[in-house]
């Protein structure tokens, strides 16, 4: 685990939660991006060398619809960027917890990545990702 | 905001979760800490240039306490470090943020801190912290 690469921030509203964390952080988001796939809505804050994600729900099964009606808006997971995620998914394994994604797939931000169920990790949704190289 | 400084969990059981942390970021934690103020035992693990900090109840009335009663293990807060905290406070009160420690305290890890209210930032609570140096 190289560092935290970001924090993912379930919310409502995805514009005017834009608008309230350009005025936490003091710099604007520097690119929204939609995952289909997830059916999720993400915009993106530098913070040093960390990112923050907001994610919106762009429909009303996807994880993050889910999550917000159970939990409301807050934090929802921790990403971890690792250098080499079949490596680092395999010794997770081997250490006993539960990847959620034994192969790891697409995600936002250019990454492959992969979860550990939170079940595992103290209530924690955490995930791994590596940036996908241009070969 | 200069980047995320750590992410706090709240936990049942700090010796189990620091065992369980160690396998899950690869490194032990290297220091713990009891804030008797704030009714807490804080352990602490470095992931490159951030931390993750344990956080377990020391009493049964300490904010984490209550945390953990209400919503169970997780992430509790977001850290992000600050140069300078009493012109970074003020410059959020201007911005209309609810500022819980108008006057930042002592916290864990040689910090000065402040939180700001999760009402105000989608359910997140925010701590800001400024490194104590040395006169």
């Amino acid at each position: 685990m190289d560092k935290i690469e970001h924090i993912g921030i379930a919310v409502k509203d995805l514009e005017a939660s834009n608008a309230l964390f350009e005025k936490l952080l003091g710099v604007p988001h520097y690119k929204i991006e939609e995952v289909a796939s997830e059916g999720v809505r993400t915009s993106f804050f530098k913070s040093g060398p960390n990112k923050i994600e907001l994610l919106e729900a762009t429909k009303p099964d996807s994880p993050i619809a889910k999550y917000l009606e159970k939990k409301g808006e807050g934090i929802h997971h921790i990403a971890f960027a690792v250098a080499d995620i079949v490596s680092e998914i395999q010794r997770l394994k081997g250490e006993g917890f539960l990847v959620l994604n034994e192969t790891p797939k697409k995600g936002a931000d250019n990454k492959l990545v992969a979860f550990l169920h939170p079940k595992g990790t103290n209530g924690v949704l955490v995930e791994l990702c590596q940036e996908i190289k241009e070969s």
